[in-house]
C-alpha cells in the first residue's frame, strides 16, 4: 500500500515523498513508556542486530539524523589533519553539503571529472602524485556515491576494483549510500554484496529517501574505527536523544525487505518513465537509468510547459537537462499521467 | 492524557520519556502526499507563523534536529574567527557536547564558576580584560541556559540585566533554551517575556525534552543575522530533508499551549518530589527546585538502594549528589511510589 | 653586487638563493638595544610608512613570516563560515600549502582550469550559479597569483577587469603576491598600479623570494577589514615577537627600489635563458616568459643529462616539462653556462 | 660580550632584547650561495645532529618560526578530533595565543587552577571523570610550560611524575619550552634531563627569547609521531622556505652551550633583582624566582613612578602585581640602576 494518491505527483526529489506507513507504525509502536536516551534502548539493540544480519557480523551500525551527517561522521573516522578525499566532482559531499567537508572535516576534496558520475580505479592512481610531499594534502580516502548523483550504479565488481585500487595505495573506500537500496535493487543483489563483500570500509545506508522520516545509518566494517564513532556522532550533532525512534525506522526498513520493496518500486517507476520517452525525438536520456532518477535533455519550451504543472529541477539549465526522480510512493498512474503531459508538450 | 503508565518511572532524564500523543498525531497528519523538501512546505510556513505569534513579529524561527545542533547553529551566527563565549562552567555547550563548540565553532569558552548555574552581570564585566589585545580571544557572546543545567531559572529581570550588560560591552546574548518551556512555566509568563522582551539576541527553543520526537528551533531576534541561518543549518548537518515532520512537531507544541501544559506538569512533579523529601533528615536539596529537576544529597547507601530499582544519574558521585528529572508523562503516582521507596531507603 | 658566485647555480627555485646583502645589513642595523615586541617598535613604524608611500595612503601593511601565512591571514579577513574562493587550479593556495586553506580557513576552493595560470572575468561569472542556495558554498573571494605559478603576469587592465567582475558580484579580489615585484618589474610599472589602482582588496607582497630572509606583508586596502588583522595574524601563528627584524627586511626591499632592482634582474636572467633556447628544435617554451620562470618541454634524455649537474624541478614529468627559476643573485655567467650545457645535451 | 648598553633597559620581556651576536654571525655565515629550500640543506642537517646530540638519539627536531607555532605543531601531532588538553589556567596556549588551540586544533582546554603555575600529578587524575563518555571531550594530552609563565620551574622529578601520571592514564606529556633553557640553567642540568630522560613525549625548545632572531624547535621523542610533522608544519604555516637561516640560529644556540650561558645570565640578573628588593617592606615577591622573571607586589604609586622611566607589564593590575623580565643582554648595571630607582620610589 502506498499512501500517495495526490495529483500531480512531484518528480523533483525522493525527499518530497512522505513516510512509508510501516515506518510510521514502527515509530508509533516505539512510543511506549520510557526508554534510555542516546541509544541504550532495546530498539537500538534490535537495529544493531539487523545491521549485522544484513551486512555481516563484522558490521557495526550507528544511527544518525540525515545524509550529510552520515557522510561527515563516516568520513571523519578515516581522516587525519592534512588529508584529501578523492571523489567524483558530482559527489554530494562536494556539491550540496554547503562546504561541510571543508569546514567540519578540514579536508581537501580532490574532485575528478567522470563519465556518468562514476569513479574508475585509474582515477585513484592518477591522484597519488603528491603522496609523501609535505606541501600537498595527502589522499587517504576514496569516496563514491551508490547510486550516484546521476542515477547510475557501481556493480559489485566495480566496487571491488575501486576497493582494491584504494587499498593498494593505502587509502580507504567510503560509500555515500543515501540511495544504496536503489543500487542493490537495480542489481537484484543483497546490500552486503555491494558493501561488505566488495571491500568497502565505511558507508552510509540511507533511509530517508527510501521511506523513512529522518534516519540514516553509518556502517563501519573496519573494527579499528568503531570506537571513535560515538564521540564523532555526538560532536557532529548527529546523536538523537530519543534514539529509539530513529532506530525503529531503520529496523523497519531492514525488516521483511521493506528497503528492497520500496527501492525496487521506485526504480521501476523511473524505468517506466524513461521507457515512455524513448520514442520522442526531441527528448533524449543523458544518463543510463539504473535507479530512481531520469536525466533527460529536452527543448526549453517543453521543460517550461511541464514545469507549470509538475515539480522537478533543472540539472543543467543552460544545457536543457532536467532530473526527474521517482519515489516509493510514485504510482504507475502518476508516471503515465506525466508521460501524457510530456508527450503533449513535446509534440505541440 | 499522558501515555506513560509503566512502573517504575525513570527519573534519569526527560529524554527517557516518549513522544506526546498530540505530537505523534501531528506527525501522522503531516504524512499526506508530497511536500517540497528542506522547508518549502506548508507545515514549515505554519511553524514560521507560530514562532512570530509566540515570540513577536521580529522573531525568525528555524527548525533543527537536536539541542546541540540548535546551540551550534545559533552561536555560529554570532561568532567570528577569534572569539570567545562567556558562559557558566556548567553550560551544556561546555560540558556535554563533546567539544563541538571548540571543534565546529573554533571558539574559546570562557567558563565562569557560578552559584546554582546562573551567570551574573558582573561575571561578564570581569571577563573583558583582554578586549582589544591581539594575543587573547575576544569575547563576543554571552551564553546562558534557561532553565539551567542545575534546574534553576533566570527571572525576566535577570535575563534583561544580562542582556544589558552584554550589549553595553558590545556582546550578544544567547540562551540555550532546551528547557525554555520549563522556565516560562515556572514564572507563569509567556515565552516572549523571557526572550524577546528581555533583550535576548538568539536562543533555542527545545521541543524534544518537552514531548517532541526530535525537534528544536533556533530563534533569531536580530534581523542582521537571519540571512546566514539557512547556510549554517545546512553546513552544520541540522537541515532535515523531510522538514514538514520537524515543523509539525514544533507547531503542535506551540498550539493550544501544549508546551506550557507539558512543562507545567513536569515542573509540578519535580516540586511534588522535592516536597516529599524535605522532612527526611538524611536528604537535602542542593539546588532550588525551579523546573523539572531535583538535585539532592543523600547517603551513598540510600542512593544505591534506590538505584537498584530506579533509573537516575549521579550528578557528583563523590559528593553523594543525585539528579532526579521529571517529564511531561511523569504521573503523581510515579512520584509517590518513588517517594515511598526513598522514605523506606532513608529510614532503614 | 650579488653574492652568489657558486657554480653551478641552482635553477630550482628563487628560494634557493640567499639573502641580499642590503637586507642582511638592515637586519644587523636593527640589532641595537631593546625594542618593544610584536610590532610596537620604530622599525615597524617605518615599514608602515613605506607601505603607505608605495601602495597609497589607504594601504595598511602587516608583516608576516612566510607566503602561505600571508595568504591565510589575508584570505581569512574576507571569509565567513560557508564561503568559497574562486581561483585557478594552479593556485599555490590550492596545490602547495598542504591543505591550509581547507583546514585553517574551512573554505571550499572553486578551482578553475585556465590558460597560462590566469583567471578571466568570465570564470567568475561562471561560478555564481549556486549563489543564494543554502546547499552550496558561497563564493565571496576571487584569488589570483601575480606573477602566476606559471610565470605569467596579469596586466593592470586584466587585474582591473577581474576586480570589476568580482565586485559586481559582491566578491572581493585577493592577490597572492609572492612574486608581485616580478610582475611590476615585467610591466615596468609601480607596485601600486597593479594593486591599489587596479581595485585589489587584499594582497600579499612577497619578500623572501626576492632577497629577504623571511618576510612577507599582508596589505589591506579595505579599511573595514584592517581591525581584524592583528588578531588573525596572532592566531594564524604569523606574528613575530622580535618584529623589528621582519619589518627591517621589508623596509629594505621598499627602499631605493631594491625590490625592483632584484626582480628586474631575476626577470632578465629568465629572459636570457629563454632567448638562449629558442633556436633549439628539441626544446620549446610552454608558457610565455613574463617573470623569473621558464617552463620548457624537452626530451627526457636531455632533462636527465642536465639534472645530473643542475638543480631544477619537473613541472609535469610525464609531459617532459621542467621549470627553471632565476633569482636576484643569478648572474649572466650562470645562465650562459647553463645554456652551454643545455645546448650540448640537446644536440648530443 | 653582550650588546645591550642602552639605558634604561626594558624589563618588560625577553622579547625586547635583540639577537645575540653569535647568532647573527651564524645567520651571516649561512648566507653563502645557494641552498635547497625547506630544509634539504646542510645547515638543517647540522641542526638535526645537534638535536640528537643534546636530546638523545631518539629525538627528532623540526625548526619552526615562533613559539605559538611550535606549540600548535607539537600538540597537533598528538590530538584527534574530540580531544582535550589538561593544562594550567596560566598556560600560554590558554591565555595568549589568540585562541589558536581552539581554532587551529579544535581542542578543548581543560584548564586547572594551580599554585605558581605548576600542574601536579593529582590534577591529571582529577580530570579523567569523563573518559569514555561520548558526550565529553576526551583528554589525551597534558601540557605544561617549562619554565612556567610565572617564572617557576618543574624539577626533573616533578616532570617525571607528571609523565608517569599522564602515561598511566593513556595521555601524552607536552612541554611548552619557550624558556626551557632557563629551566635547565636553574637546575644546572642538561636539557635532556628535563625532557627525554623525564619521559616527555613532545616539547618545544625556544630560541627567540634566549637570543635568537626567530627560531624555535619542535622536538619529538615518540617515533610514531615524527612522520606527521613535515605535513603539519607546512599546513600550520611554520615552514621557512630559506630554512638554513632558521636552522643556523638553533645550531648556534646549541653550540658551545650558548643556550646555557644566555639563560644562566638572564636567570642571574633576575635573582640579582629579586635579592635587591627583599628588604623593602612595601614590596613582596609573589612567585619563587627560578628563571628570568620576577613577580612582585608593590604599591600602585611605586609602580606608576617606575613605569614613567621603565618598560614592564602589570601581571595583575588590580592586585598591584607586576612582572619584571630579564634577558641575555641585561647587565648588572641595568639591574642595579633599576634597583636604585625602585628603592627611591619605594621609600618616597
Amino acid at each position: 500500500m502506498l499512501i500517495n494518491s495526490m495529483y500531480p505527483k512531484s518528480f523533483a526529489s525522493d525527499n518530497h515523498a512522505g513516510v512509508h506507513p510501516a515506518i510510521l507504525e514502527a515509530i508509533a509502536a516505539a512510543n511506549h513508556g520510557d526508554a534510555p536516551a542516546y541509544g541504550d534502548d532495546s530498539w537500538t539493540a534490535a537495529f544493531d542486530d539487523k545491521i549485522k544480519e544484513v551486512f555481516g557480523a563484522e558490521a557495526e551500525g550507528f544511527a544518525v539524523l540525515n545524509g550529510a551527517g552520515a557522510n561527515m561522521v563516516g568520513l571523519a573516522l578515516m581522516l587525519g589533519r592534512y588529508d584529501a578525499i578523492i571523489c567524483p566532482d558530482s559527489a554530494h559531499i562536494a556539491t550540496h553539503e554547503a562546504g561541510a567537508a571543508e569546514r567540519l572535516l578540514g579536508v581537501k576534496l580532490m574532485t575528478v571529472q567522470t563519465e556518468h558520475g562514476k569513479l574508475r580505479p585509474g582515477d585513484i592512481e592518477a591522484r597519488l602524485g603528491g603522496v609523501g610531499n609535505p606541501h600537498e594534502s595527502q589522499p587517504t580516502v576514496v569516496s563514491i556515491s551508490q547510486a550516484t548523483e546521476l542515477g547510475t550504479c557501481y556493480s559489485p565488481d566495480e566496487i571491488a576494483a575501486l576497493a582494491e585500487a584504494a587499498h593498494a595505495a593505502g587509502l580507504r573506500l567510503h560509500v555515500d549510500g543515501a540511495r544504496l537500496a536503489n543500487a542493490a535493487a537495480f542489481f537484484g543483489c543483497d546490500l552486503k554484496t555491494i558493501t561488505t563483500d566488495a571491500g568497502v570500509d565505511v558507508f552510509s545506508f540511507g533511509g530517508t529517501k527510501n521511506g523513512a522520516l529522518a534516519a540514516e545509518a553509518v556502517v563501519v566494517l573496519d573494527s579499528s574505527l568503531t570506537g571513535a564513532v560515538p564521540f564523532l556522532r555526538r560532536q557532529s550533532l548527529q546523536l538523537a536523544s530519543k534514539m529509539r525512534f530513529i532506530s525503529a525506522q531503520l529496523s523497519a526498513l531492514l525488516t521483511d525487505d521493506l528497503w528492497r520493496r520500496n527501492a525496487t518500486h521506485a526504480n521501476q517507476m523511473a524505468t517506466r518513465l524513461a521507457d515512455g520517452i524513448v520514442d520522442l525525438p526531441s527528448l533524449s536520456l543523458t544518463q543510463p537509468v539504473e535507479s530512481n532518477a531520469v536525466f533527460a535533455a529536452l527543448p526549453p519550451a517543453v521543460a517550461e510547459t511541464l514545469r507549470r504543472r509538475y515539480q522537478f529541477h533543472y540539472w543543467d539549465e543552460s544545457a536543457g537537462i532536467v532530473r526527474w526522480m521517482t519515489a516509493f510512493d510514485t504510482t504507475p498512474g502518476h508516471v503515465d499521467d506525466f508521460l501524457d503531459d510530456i508527450r503533449k508538450a513535446a509534440t505541440m
